[in-house]
């Protein structure tokens, strides 16, 4: 299965700059990058990287130099409009999903159904599997029910996978915890090498440098 | 099995304060718990109610007036324990899982292993089913680590449930986005007829007042 994955390397993950500078934002970006790629290629997917700038993958840590790049600085649905238009079936798996394994990112792609939703926490969609012509993706806002709607109005069958590693979209620094908790690679990897960890502040766990 | 549902009848859901009143808080409350009981009952599990406080089920809209009311007004994993202590295999349910179905539920029993722990946000544990007499719950902080720890302690065999309907507990104002877009119960139903919808505000949804 080709599974196109999106990323933006200019200013990504803003939300977490309470916590991770610019520099560490790309580092820790890349890492939760090089988890997705690898979760996919192991279970089974073609991973491509659909990127919103030039990007030069050897500069990003653990991301295979033979992943394919495309480049568009369309909003991010535009972009992905057009990939689904040049193949199908085609996975879109979000680069932000640093709890992925390659257990959770199977559980996409066997289904028979038209469109696969694995929904992301607060409404949104962090992987689809598209099956059939008639269906585009919308990622504003609530885009679980949008995506839900839009196959049902062009007759596609959906089916979701109800997956909690691949519900986690690190945006905010609470993230930061499940990552540190249940993460396997790159991206808990980083976060404990640049000195991180869980700690409990007024009974909630928060993630801290622990200097 | 028989599963246990802890639920605190005083202050419910505090955090969700600045969106719904006291009244409000406790209706929805019981919303939710009576769709955490709906679905382990539909899943072949046995409910019970532990409560901190002394509580009237007949004046819970939805609860089976026949479901066993445990009260201990000790701290959480205090009376849980206790509970566990009383038989085995006994699972333990949060009552604030809104987006639980039989379908996720059934994915916590048949596992043969002495733990399983279905994560929550940040941290948590949702839901677990213990068999082995050795375990006990220390539910305060990043508890999902600690009871991976408490298990492999005792010898115990430790399996997790990966889903997001599980994972979702219902703490602040934006997890209530999700009971509205993937809800199926009482809890959703209660949401709807209270007037309440998802906007997005800035890119993002939530959930306010259509009014």
């Amino acid at each position: 299965m080709r599974v196109v994955v999106p990323f933006d390397p200019r200013d990504p993950n803003s939300r977490l700059s309470p916590v991770l500078d610019a520099d560490q934002r790309r580092e820790f970006a890349a890492a939760m990058l090089a988890d997705v790629l690898s979760a996919v290629r192991t279970a089974g997917g073609a991973p491509e990287i659909l990127s919103t700038a030039p990007l030069d993958v050897d500069e990003l840590a653990g991301v295979d130099s033979e992943i394919p790049v495309t480049v568009d600085d369309r909003p991010l649905s535009a972009a992905v409009n057009d990939g689904l238009a040049d193949e199908l079936p085609t996975a879109v798996v979000m680069a932000d999903l640093a709890l992925a394994t390659s257990d959770a990112v199977e559980r996409l792609f066997p289904a028979e159904d038209d469109v696969v939703i694995a929904p992301g926490q607060t409404g949104g969609t962090n992987a689809l599997v598209v099956r059939s012509s008639g269906f585009s993706v919308d990622y504003h806002g609530a885009s679980y029910r949008d995506h839900v709607a839009a196959a049902e109005a062009v007759g596609a069958s959906v089916a979701t996978v109800d997956s909690f590693r691949l519900a986690v979209d690190v945006d905010d620094p609470e993230d930061l915890v499940d990552v540190l908790v249940h993460g396997e690679g790159a991206a808990a990897e980083w976060l404990r090498e640049a000195g991180f960890e869980v700690v409990v502040r007024d009974g909630d766990p928060v993630v801290e440098p622990n200097d």
